[in-house]
């Protein structure tokens, strides 16, 4: 089917897997295997990381199974990064290396959205996890009244990037209404505009669960922006966005003389 | 995979199935057969009672064989209220009764939300049918002209159960915004301290389908509130909120000591 | 299961497919072979046309193969405006028709809501098309900035039929908060009004993605008005609000004696 888009002008190049920009993260908060084996099929090529979102995993009947399915498709399944906090901050942090151990996820997230402590602390931990696998490692609180400035989000990114992290992402939440959000899920852009400016934009995967959100992130980023927290179900349409195939992006990727 | 939860300490207890406390129903309006294996395969443990929304399940094919799949599965399945009142206000009572007689199911509402008929003659019909099998009966007008006093909301709910209904049902619709909240989805407090001060918070199922309302009711009444409304596909979410899996109820059943 | 609800009295008869009015059109955005099976088995009968949204359909793994799932089970699939419209503005008409022809899709949507081209050229496509199969052509900007008179909108509706359109789509989006909507998705009753009056019903597909719409232009124009852009999981709830069955609609089709 990629032959019909393939022989299409002006659609924008979109790297292979394994990508390390223009990566898609989906949010999976409790499909069934068959929803799982169904997703893959359709969205499979599309999806680089699958978030298994916050505890949910924990409490999902054979997670395991789906955990094989992911990665016998080659996608990256990982446990939220809340799950990491709800360890730590029970002074678990053994047990939750056994726990990635024992699943064989090799991609792990360090967070610390719900449970705040200390920033120097949170970068030791990135450093020891990226000698297991590879780490991402969230920037931004899940509390409406912890709010960092441009700066400090900057500053959080490169320490955590140089401590180990492959990428860092930019907090949203599954609804997509605070962190690089305002309320009412409209961008930031003072806080985006700052990040972008000091941290390599292929290293950075922002959260962006609505499409308005998307789309901005695109039209400022290009097609290959990395976008994280997209419902199983919108990843095909997001990827419609990414390659000019939808009325938001429609002139984006196009030569000037086309555009209205 | 219970065992890893298992593991954990400050993960409050839920009570097993079947349960009487601690309920979550939720809302089927038309799964297809796969997909409601697909739902028990996950969150048949979680899941107490589920709801054919409104007149669904009479237009919906092989609704017989979704009733077996429920129920083989430990489920409770039944038919939303309003198709009690389409059948009565066309004075087919006994017809209805036939309907559920017929599909085996032993679970039954009684609503007055979309039919506004004298509340003696509901108390008749929840006492009637009590003697059938068990009845939940629901409190609280689909319409936005007709408003409760929260006096009266806890007469109603007082007198059904009294009159045989196991558990009241407080009425939120599918979008949560109207009964026990406001227009925005926000919760009406001062109608719901009314029931929880007068009404035994174990025969109350709230309908709360919208994350904000789940979580108010949790932090005000505990894991194991009664919780109705739920999309299929948000079973697991709410599973974590009750369990502190989740930012919203991350420090919630945390000893003192570890709160921020 | 029909007989049930057949035994009920005052349930508005809806015509068999295939349907000329009465039309409930779904969008499709990337639904897996799987899931489609598992679509057409609840509401194959209850749904006429599949529209592959925007550009989803040419970057759907085996969407060859769920068109013809849809069409075995007697539905109509079809690509979204937005695909004519990413051929066209590259000048490839041609190679749009020989994917229509290639996929054997029968019925073909015409639309400007991205593109803005001269009326007139779209007038001749629709002629063009109407000679291979079914046109049915969108009216509406996707654009903010883009606002039709009413006496525009029925302008251009009037000369689509004309020219071959089998039916004209009142244009709402994904979102259905712009063209017949206001943007909070209210109703812009003044258009559709100016419309009902000048361009006969049955030819008129609503876009109408939000329950709310649905529910006023079932009030408005009966059970069997036409409807859009519905998603997959809603034309069992949709077509419970067509035949009374759901609290909107329940007096709706009640003689006068029972209506309160």
């Amino acid at each position: 089917m990629k032959t019909v888009v393939n022989n299409l002008p002006y659609i924008p190049e979109r790297p292979a897997k394994p990508r390390i920009k223009g990566l898609t993260m989906v949010m999976d908060k409790g499909l069934s295997l068959r929803e799982a084996e169904d997703f893959v099929s359709v969205c499979g090529d599309y999806t680089d990381y699958v978030k298994l979102g916050f505890g949910t995993a924990i409490i999902t009947p054979d997670f395991d199974k789906k955990i094989r399915i992911y990665k016998e498709a080659g996608l990256r399944p990982y446990f939220g990064g809340t799950l990491f906090e709800i360890f730590l901050i029970r002074g678990m942090f053994d047990e939750f290396v056994g726990l990635i151990d024992k699943y064989e996820v090799d991609l792990v997230e360090i967070s610390d959205g719900s449970y705040d402590f200390d920033h120097s602390k949170k970068l030791e931990y990135i450093s020891l996890l990226a000698k297991r696998g590879t780490v991402i490692s969230e920037v931004g609180s899940k509390k409406k009244t912890v709010v960092y400035s441009p700066d400090e989000w900057v500053r959080q990114m490169q320490l955590e990037l140089e401590a180990g992290s492959s990428k860092v992402i930019a907090e949203a939440r599954e609804a997509g209404t605070i962190g690089i959000y305002n309320d009412d899920g409209s961008v930031n852009i003072e806080i985006i505009k700052a990040i972008a400016t000091n941290v390599s934009i292929d290293n950075v995967i922002w959260e962006a669960p609505i499409k308005s959100q998307q789309v901005w992130l695109i039209k400022q980023f290009g097609a290959n922006v990395n976008l994280g927290n997209i419902p199983p179900n919108e990843v095909i349409p997001l990827e419609t966005l990414r390659l000019g195939l939808r009325g938001d992006t429609f002139f984006q990727f196009l030569p000037d003389n086309l555009k209205q």
